[in-house]
């Protein structure tokens, strides 16, 4: 396992301490848990969001703990969802007194331990809402998970719902906001390369030197096909077809187009799947509103990448083009 | 080769096609020539910043053409010098009168066609000056370079004579601060494997499964010593045992930290070398001004990191500050 760690039982906890000496403008850590919060939580009388799920997804979801986003993101251990006393803090922490809204990726683990702690906290007075994030068009069921998996579109999620928050809106305004921006989101992803869980030290699956994964999960859950290795054209119009026959999409739509680094993907061939994207999009008459190449949601060092469409209205582009400042945005 | 490309012969220009197609309300490329510009070149009035060098250190250059930063970023075949006419060409597109600083990292091939085209332009009547940046302590001179190589703190440089540029600096106003930079910065890396370069389709070094290399360069140069793989603290102690021994420190100094990760080395590992580094400063009174943990100049998808420090004054710090917008700074 060739890896930059101590000891594999305390990465996460090394990660987070590592984080918050690096961003102390930003994020501080709660004390006993592996809670990530804003370095001003909680904003009085604003909405707070709070995501989170196993680690191994940087610079989801800690990353995006900021202003215009997240107020808290709850670090589990790799690929493992967090305790409910864990999301139950974090929710105490952030809340302002307008509601929390819980962003789930739809793992059963994260679901059930997130809803319990939603629970708990509801007992205590807090008014607590929740979306389920599943733009995972490869697959209807998983390994880990009944309907679809959410992966990188979550990170538009946090960022439309995290600006109505920030302007002000209700729990109830920034649920449907969110509850749109999921309704309108698709992706899919593809693998060359499996990942290695520090504490497991080898890879939970292989493939060979000649095949890569269509759809395969943001934890290395299976995925539609295992296939020979594709041109990126070739590899790009498959994903595509998935994720654009998926809703209904007419000539004259506008659309955020996301493309999600695995982990070892370089920004090279990242560039080199969107150049196929901006042309499938430009042959279907659908314009592009704007685009983000880059790593949000990840899987610890695997080779591999998603693209994520965001179907966009008037509302979602302006939420999406408001001003958001968490460490993953800020990178000088 | 595990890669998400077509033709091996065609990666830098589809890449380029992919990037502007993904901003282009920041950049465009010359038609003909593998040289990104921002989209309003040339700023009439400014000193113009001009960098590049060998591709598959993505972002850098051409992820960091924005305000603030550098006006032209010239991309070479895979580790591969541009030409000095593709270097001219991006000179003569982002002169605005002012004059065009060249921001050259240490390797020969590099310095001959940077200075040779910054002849070319002085011979047409364009101001010209350069800087060549050698922030690497491991070599002293290596496979490609007479002298120390550049690596990661290129980007310092970008930054804050970008800053100065934007601020209204002369031509030797921003020589001097990209000097001033190149005087306090220093870096050192390692490698935990080797990359493919797409056009030779495998690696160019072999690492044992339990080895690693220190000092390795950005192109997979030899470093200073092949080692077994060593716990994150212990490898950071070395690093930062180079790296802070090399200028003169006292307690009560600033500085600025970068964290760069090669390519396939996830921010979890990065975050736990930050740890360790921000404990290191603490011990010597070292006060750490700002830090940044990610992808700046990478080795496609080597994995490994590189630690940078930055020495601050006041002029260094307020320049760092200056608000810069380019691709690579723009997450959402």
């Amino acid at each position: 396992m060739k890896k930059i760690i101590n000891n594999p039982e305390n990465v996460v906890q090394e990660m987070l301490e590592g984080m918050v000496a690096a961003y102390p403008q930003y994020v501080r850590k709660l004390d006993g848990f592996d809670v990530i919060v804003r370095a001003n939580a909680p904003v009085k009388g604003k909405v707070a969001l709070v995501s989170g799920g196993g680690s191994g997804h940087e610079p989801s979801h800690a990353g995006f703990v900021g202003k215009g986003m997240l107020d808290a993101g709850v670090a589990g251990a790799v690929f493992t969802s967090p305790t409910p006393d864990q999301v139950f803090e974090a929710i105490k922490a952030v809340d302002g007194g307008a509601g929390v809204l819980l962003i789930i990726k739809n793992y059963t683990g994260d679901v059930m331990n997130f809803e319990m702690a939603g629970e708990m906290a509801e007992a205590e007075g807090i008014k607590v809402a929740s979306v389920l994030v599943n733009d995972d068009v490869a697959v209807e069921d998983s390994l880990y998970t009944t309907g679809r998996r959410g992966i990188a579109g979550t990170v538009f999620v946090h960022k439309i719902a995290g600006a109505k928050a920030e302007a002000g809106g209700t729990l109830e305004d920034v649920k449907a906001v969110a509850e749109k921006v999921i309704k309108n989101t698709r992706s899919m992803g593809m693998a060359l390369t499996p990942c290695i869980v520090p504490a497991a030290g080898k890879p939970t699956f292989t493939l060979a030197e000649d095949e890569m994964e269509i759809g395969m999960g943001i934890h290395g859950e299976p995925g539609t096909k295992r296939t020979h290795i594709m041109k990126a054209d070739e590899l790009v119009d498959h994903l595509m077809d998935k994720i654009i026959n998926d809703i209904p999409y007419k000539s004259g739509d506008e659309v955020a187009v996301m493309i999600n680094g695995l982990g070892a993907t370089p920004l090279m061939e990242q560039f080199i799947m969107n150049r196929r994207v901006s042309q499938i999009l430009k042959e279907k008459g659908i314009s592009v509103y704007k685009t983000f190449v880059g790593e949000f949601m990840t899987s610890i060092e695997m080779a591999g990448a998603s693209i994520t469409l965001l179907k966009l209205d008037d509302e979602l582009k302006q939420l999406l083009d408001a001003q958001a400042d968490t460490p993953a945005l800020r990178q000088l």
